[in-house]
């Protein structure tokens, strides 16, 4: 393959008309792009929403006559209809497509199109953080993505030329690229996405059990949010990046004893000390983050 | 002492003049309390804060002289100083005195209470869950408490007319009213508060260990929020109920473990029913929630 710029392209495949893929199309169409975007649906009518919020400009059930047109497929499906979706592309794949996707892990999502993909060395995965509560095209946004991180994970065979194509996508959109292998990728979600997560959820738990709800306030509120995101979207993170957040497990349970123990014994200064290292922590990340998103915002 | 109505009373003493405190007086004021009130400062610089912000009559350093003319006292200082504000007290008390806090914790200011008053009848425990990230008078809000639950704890021996003029007190400033012992609110707060504030530092603290801060985003930001608040006060906190946030902790450890178990043995079907069962009673928690602002706000 040889390289090229994104508007060199003269069609994209978009696989999974949701919300986010929804959002990425309708943010190329917002910023200039001018070739012919297809939407490939796992039922017509998800395909034809996107359709009508003008995120694509044919929606049609069959991957396969689209993505042997297109220089480049975005496919944006839960994570455990990868292996599925990069067969149906196989037999469609030529030498001039890259692909991308969207998924929250992504081991897994290397796994897989190793698995399918003729030639996996065109694949470049991606992990755009952007998300919302809603679902479905109708909600699609065409700035959900502008100034937030995207991690783009090359794999050791990656072509360059296809890598370039991924990462001028998400520049295009405003993102922060941010280039780290799969394997660090997943560790660091673990830690600071899926981690969070889970105990989000445990803390709904204790208080199912235990009570306090007509006093829970707007601290509970926050720490429990990501305990409302979508069941089966998250079952399939915490399946696919499996040992690295059991990992992030253990390492959060041998604090939490430590932080118990302390408590336990009265150790006042060891609970203080710890309790002013997490806060200034956390205040320079949220200073750094600031800074960061403005200086994404001045140069976008 | 004999029944009485909040208007009745020509004076009040708030000992303590920070955000919370002067918030409440102000928002007396705004709502048509003509009564003097007497603001007492640790420093004499504090109490001129809250006289600058209008918050109080006037701003002194020694709490007797206002507390013997007074027919209610509000104690809004850090957990660690509630004895030594209660001995301060004690001296003047007389018959016709009202005394309540706005402590996080219930049973450890009341303990004081014990210690330090001649007459532990007239003390009435109160939690107002108003807070902010703010702090001093002169981000006094006199509406900081309007819409918010505050949790009134009398205990076997207090009178009935003491609890009849602090409920007034926090209905007056637009709180919705929620009864019960001072041990029921340590658990439930320790469950709902306590808790969610370690487990948030704890996940700053493991970040801290395993990385992830370039790509962490709005999920992570939520659920370490309460890592932000003020050290001192927050190991008041843990300090104060110290056996009730243990047990929690425990609790806590326990589902933790379970979590961990189900998701190394691949427990799909376990995992996506506790994910579900959790985002449908955080989900009706939020409703009922809602519901019941809308309520405050239409009869208040």
């Amino acid at each position: 393959m040889s390289r090229r710029l994104l508007d060199d392209i003269s069609q994209i495949t978009l696989i999974g008309t949701g919300l986010l893929g929804a959002s990425v199309t309708l943010g190329l169409k917002a910023r200039g792009y001018k070739g012919r975007i297809i939407g490939v649906g796992r039922r017509q009518s998800s395909a034809d929403e996107a359709l009508r919020r003008g995120a694509v400009d044919e929606a049609v059930t069959d991957a396969g006559p689209a993505v042997r047109k297109s220089g480049l497929v975005i496919v944006a499906v839960p994570l455990g209809n990868f292996e599925t979706v990069f067969r149906q592309i196989a037999p469609h794949d030529h030498d001039d497509l890259v692909i991308t996707d969207v998924g929250s892990t992504k081991l897994s999502v290397l796994a897989a199109a190793k698995a399918a993909l003729p030639e996996p060395s065109r694949f470049v995965g991606s992990h755009p953080m952007a998300g919302s509560e809603q679902q479905g095209a109708a909600a699609a946004d065409p700035n959900l993505c502008a100034g937030k991180p995207c991690i783009v994970t090359p794999a050791d065979d990656t072509r360059l030329a296809a890598l370039a194509v991924v990462e001028e996508l998400w520049q295009r959109l405003g993102m922060k690229l941010i280039r780290m292998t799969p394997q660090e990728h997943d560790a660091q979600a673990a830690v600071i996405s899926h981690l969070p997560h889970a105990v989000s959820v445990l803390l709904v738990q204790v208080a199912k059990q235990c009570g306090g709800w007509d006093i829970a306030s707007t601290g509970f509120r926050d720490t429990t949010r990501l305990a409302s995101s979508n069941p089966p979207m998250r079952a399939d993170i915490l399946e696919a990046n499996r040992a690295q957040v059991v990992a992030a497990l253990k390492t959060f349970r041998g604090e939490l004893d430590q932080f118990t123990q302390m408590l336990e014994r009265g150790d006042r200064d060891g609970l203080l000390e710890l309790l002013q290292s997490c806060q200034s922590m956390r205040e320079s990340w949220l200073r750094s983050r600031d800074a960061s998103a403005e200086e994404t915002e001045a140069t976008s």
